[in-house]
């Protein structure tokens, strides 16, 4: 029997590679934070995808555990947003579904921006403990235009009071927010793409 | 320079191939469903995970474009979610991150169970213009044990009235829900898995 279906086949672009190494360490939250959005800034300079950087470390140690940008046009895949990318690459490293695996140390998720719609309802299900966000979505539609979906106005508290108490997920909301901004700002006044399901660009 | 990370690359098992083919037509919504319910019901009798089934459709020729089945365990992926499966091998098939491209026909997601909170985001950034539901959240949660997440109880009217008109989601719920439930009862009661990220199984 023949497969007759295409894999779901989605590489990071060599130049992550070069850029950061797995297993490197960074130790307080604002040095995760530069990285990531050292990593969108260098996807829009790279032309491979749209502004956004994120990263799967471990919360204690700091190590970088995987690195994602976002790939949607060139990876021809609407869930192929940084953090999406962030979480497979983890998980395929790691070789599980669940970051949260009793043999893991805990897992935070550092993004860029703070998670759109479907990214949100992803983090649920990823294992992270920890959630580490820089624009806001507010900002981010502001700056580029993106539409970033229902997020519920609570989305943070919903995350940090899931039941049961081990379920938790911390969140830190900001975190230089403005270099992400920045980022964005560029990439709109580049006339970076705008994508946008269905309306044919 | 050398890739340092991992490929992110799930593949459908191979009975998925011999079970139906790309191309294959169904004139119906009922006929859509009853496939995507038997590629759910074979994917606990073949081993490869959970009792949920998907499809990519052009909603006029009822043509299959791509099948999905939950690979979440087998392919060490949180997002590996029937639907997630669905749209991302029909746009690796049509090689664009958009299934609502003026250039296709109009595209609907079949699904065996209501999406969850990740499946219902990640369907924004689909493309698709209709979508076709089994079995409720509250039944698969019932049902099975598996946590579905907060899912609001406008999720259907918010796809339905999104903005702008031209982007509205078409919404059919409960088609054959008892048919699904039936194979969702049938996965519990064989001690089928019900894995949650963090639980430690």
């Amino acid at each position: 029997m023949d497969q007759l279906y295409p894999s779901v086949n989605v590489s990071l672009p060599l130049w992550v590679s070069a850029h950061v190494k797995p297993g490197q360490m960074f130790s307080t939250i604002e040095d995760k934070m530069r990285l990531v959005i050292s990593l969108a800034d260098r996807n829009v300079s790279e032309g491979t995808g749209g502004p956004f950087g994120a990263g799967i470390f471990e919360v204690e140690s700091g190590t970088l555990v995987a690195p994602g940008v976002n790939l949607v046009v060139v990876g021809a895949c609407s869930l192929a947003h940084a953090e999406i990318m962030a979480f497979m690459i983890a998980q395929q490293s790691l070789k599980t579904f669940d970051l949260g695996s009793a043999n893991l140390p805990a897992m935070e998720l550092v993004t860029s921006a703070q998670p759109c719609i479907q990214c949100w309802g992803a983090l649920w299900w990823s294992g992270i403990k920890r959630l580490v966000t820089g624009a806001s979505c507010e900002q981010t539609e502001e700056l580029t235009g993106f539409d970033e979906g229902p997020v519920p106005p609570n989305w943070a508290d919903l995350l940090r009071k899931r039941l049961p108490e081990t379920a938790h997920i911390e969140v830190i909301e900001g975190v230089l927010a403005e270099e992400s901004c920045a980022v964005l700002k560029r990439y709109k006044e580049a006339g970076g793409k705008i994508y946008r399901p269905g309306s044919g660009c």
